[in-house]
């Protein structure tokens, strides 16, 4: 990299830090031994995503990682199978742990476009009892869609999910890694809008601290009673057991306290760095969060553009369908995206220049 | 089920019963505790089946679903993942056990009509070096494919699949549980061709001894001497161990004695049942080898069809997009296709007469 | 090994084969496809032994090993534990698969010198609900015990294993592989007893027809309805199922008819050959049912004296203890008896003079 | 509880809390995305530790039952087996994580009363090739031992480790969570031995930042490139990656920087403790390190005991065989140490008087 002023990493939302004011909280935590259950911190903040996502009980985990493998060893027994997407979070990017660890069979289905599964198509892998077959137990959704950048699903979706789990004998799991960025992008449209109604015809969610919300490590898994005592054995298996996470608790429970600020403000930078782009003729995937994605114009080939940007400080993601991936987070500002586009133009100017 | 004359049974070549002669053969064998290794009829079927398929050793299983796990567990460490066929045995047949007793990932792959895959498609399932991401290890094919009507994978589509599987570094194994159906369908093509012509770019293949070839049991695997060692090891921890085997070894080497005259036989009963129902003007799938599939002119729903044959003694397997399967075997007879065809004809008849 | 007028084969009863009437009844039977649940033989041979056992239903599977992993899969849960004996077969000879392919963990627990558990070290392992232990859900006990020398578990041990399970809220299972020795070892003590006098307090039992019943595979594992529909899918999972297996069934069918025979001669045979050699004033463990062992006076190694043995016809077993393992089955007869006994006191004339 | 003055809590030292110092260093930490490799901090912690220990590599994790799980996970295949004390933490305390989890039979041996184990009796646990039998691929050790009250193993005792892991072609592990306890009792009576004195000869350690410590959360796993390189693609399959953990591992870098402080001051009070008990004529376990264990005079039983030390504010551990755990640790100091031991006192007169 050359020496550049200012580093800009739109790799990722995860690439955000504690805020001030979190670090604050943060130091004046009153914690305990959490394997002892003596950390009121962390018993706050449980309680509270679970109050929001309209669940009995919460789980507080190292990861989304962790939180979607925990529902899938809570909900599934080993040998049972999960339909999900082919694209989603579990099924591509958490290294194929639902057979590895949970023993459990991946059936998955193409998502459409807009994150969603064609519920015909679901009907389909609910099998009937028969020893050739798994029990299908599982549904897994994921909400926003980290592949379909950043989709929303349709407010209500999730009552269509309930209805049709119910109607199955199936349950159902929401990898809401970024739910809030979903929840701010339905209250823009309908501000009466509370997080349960994103999530109540769920059996389990999961949110995450470590993307916008800018905590190092987190994420609270919800659900019923029963099934968050057997996500709680299981996190001890998996060596995810707390000491005083009441530190980071305090932290995300401060980070909760400015979210719509925050997600407000993403979604707004990332809605200006969209429309900088469609301006300046640059083919763009429609936006709805904070992933903005677009076709570069260019005859380099995609590691050596993604190579050059960072080169002048911007840190992107290529993405295998040849375009390219910027997350807008609090680590970005306005300034930023005036340097982004800026630096974006001139690269197709030099590219146009070189035919 | 009425009274009736006789019960021909279409469902599966599975069906299948020992002949006078496999018998015979069984009553006359000189047999010894495998587990001891001491059971010679078993070794000479080993090593007879190991060399048809142009491999180093082979192993004795309970059934070709094990002859798979045994497969996948070899060639792949827990956490690996194997590409396979959506609609394939092990992905679609085996419980899931695959993921569950394998602990291996699944990345399934729609495959084309005729059961191959298509390379290209393959080639983005082998994913880089990356901690979100599984290693594939394992590529598994399937001749002659069971979900697409007895179809026999090209000739010299081994040789194909060899030279992909070196160029990415992967494994492959072919599920040949219906092997020498693809066999007889070539040769007749091409008299001169060996079994091992088509086997030859796989590195392990099993192919079974319960479907055409009449025996109640039994799968032979085959791969290197260090493949078919790992396999050894986990079929004993799968307790699919044997003791004096060389009884079924015995009917099982007389059944490959026999298997010309088997196959050339089961494959022209297919022959002449399917074209009797294309004179009947009778919809059906192309054939290859004893799987014959028609859609039936009837207004019943495709269960209440089914019965209505089993009630005039033929028993025949409905499948999920409404046609009907029957398979050829020793068990049926040229005058069992008369009789299947002049029913199949009275029930459209009765269905015409009825509107 | 010498040329040699015969070979006493001692080293198992597993090395037995099928008799002449039990063959004739192989060739006899009628035989349908069990994995479309149209075998008659199979049915009537779980039925019977699940009778025998006093238990609701059985399931017919390859071997006593995969009898015994299929009770802990369908008994525990993954992650759950079993307490067994440290030196009983599914702790020391199933190559683990209790952990590796059931996931559960084993606690063992050293037999007495009869084979039972002290029940007060028993209690210890059932332990309080915590997240740092597993649920113990699970004991399994063996009889005879093949470590201990064919040692039947006393009369009535049944009674008060099902006491101490149904107090601690347990399952138990019998690796009864040996069960009918076990049991015509008390029959010639109590001759009004049934062979459910043994087995009624256990949840499950499974017992093999590979060792004194001489037949090729084969185990029944008996249960309740709902335990034998979780092993009858579980045994589809790990590819032991079967198509016409009633042929092997009607064998066993058979070797039921024989089994007071065939015990009450194996126990006869092994008294005599005991009795010899106790004569020969050779240290000998206590004699029970089938198995005969015997501390050599010899300056030989062990594997050199088994060695030796073997030269002159005659195999064993060499324990890790340094005794000597004979087990008497229907491959011997008196005459071998005989030989045997000369030939080791022969052996201990030998190595004396050398002294 | 009663409102007493102030609560001493001796259950662990699991419950301490980071010192002023600790939190300011965390404060001003610089931190980057660990899953991008960009975090400073925990790359200089995990080289610090690595070095420490004499290893090649090093690996934060959640927690030291995660550091044990991914040593099992990475030293052993699937169905390989693990020896280990009886009574060590991995065995007793992990939820059976090495079978569920890791899919490993363990195969436990009773430690002697120092935490160490007989290597003659070890020799036993490592069995040849064969099929019935798990290879033994790995061997655990513990230091100080938990269940033995603080013991460390003795000096010198990795070589002889290492020695017979060499001879048997094993691998072996140290669950070092309170290595450094183990580090600073020996360095009392040895000054000049450095850290890597205890490890050297194992091929993986794991040592916690969460007890003597002070960390909230945190242990670092050390062994070889290969070997952290397989840790941390599972690190990731269980769902334990970290975002910005260079915040914790700051606070662990300053509580290494304090360690000699921090140990020495633990053992002493545990000393003071101990001394004052055996003056007391209460009969203790010898002391090593900084658990103080005794059997307190009472009529009352033992989890009523401990309830009336915890209404007067003191925390304490009950163990199976009816004595008491107190840990001393940065939350403890000498006033606690008085009002402890008088308050025992008190507890043994009243119970004399009643008498």
């Amino acid at each position: 990299m050359k020496a550049v002023k200012r580093i800009v990493d739109l790799r990722s939302d995860t690439v955000t830090k504690f805020s001030e004011s979190m670090l604050q909280a943060l130091v004046k935590a009153e914690v305990g031994d959490d394997v002892y259950h003596d950390d009121p911190g962390v018993n706050q903040l449980q309680e509270r995503v679970a109050k929001m996502m309209g669940k009995e009980k919460g789980l507080f985990t190292v990861s989304g990682t962790m939180s979607n493998l925990l529902s899938i060893l809570s909900h599934c027994k080993r040998g049972e199978s999960a339909v999900l997407g082919t694209y989603c979070h579990i099924n591509a990017y958490e290294q194929g742990n639902i057979a590895s660890i949970a023993g459990v069979m991946p059936m998955p289905v193409n998502e459409n476009s807009d994150g969603t599964f064609d519920f015909d198509v679901l009907a389909t892998k609910i099998l009937p009892p028969d020893q050739h077959f798994t029990k299908t137990t599982l549904i897994t959704f994921e909400n926003t869609h980290n592949k379909f950048i950043g989709k929303a699903l349709p407010f209500g979706y999730d009552k269509k999910v309930s209805e049709f789990a119910v109607k199955h004998g199936v349950k159902t799991h929401l990898d809401g890694s970024r739910l809030l960025n979903a929840y701010y992008y339905h209250k823009e449209r309908n501000p009466n809008i509370k997080e349960k109604d994103l999530t109540e015809g769920y059996d389990s969610i999961c949110m995450c601290f470590t993307k916008g919300l800018r905590c190092p490590i987190g994420s609270v898994l919800v659900g019923t009673d029963e099934f968050i005592a057997k996500a709680h054995r299981w996190r001890k298996a998996l060596g995810g057991g707390f000491r005083q996470i009441g530190y980071i608790a305090a932290a995300a429970m401060q980070s909760l306290d400015e979210a719509e600020t925050i997600f407000t403000r993403d979604h707004k930078l990332a809605s200006m760095l969209h429309r900088e782009l469609i301006n300046a003729e640059i083919k763009c995937e429609p936006l709805e969060t904070n992933f903005v994605n677009y076709w570069p114009k260019t005859d380099l080939k995609l590691p050596e553009y993604v190579a050059r940007l960072k080169d002048n400080g911007i840190l992107v993601g290529g993405r295998i369908d040849g375009s390219v991936r910027m997350v807008c987070h609090a680590g970005v500002n306005e300034d930023d995206v005036e340097l982004i586009v800026s630096t974006i133009r001139s690269f197709q100017k030099n590219d146009r220049n070189k035919n």
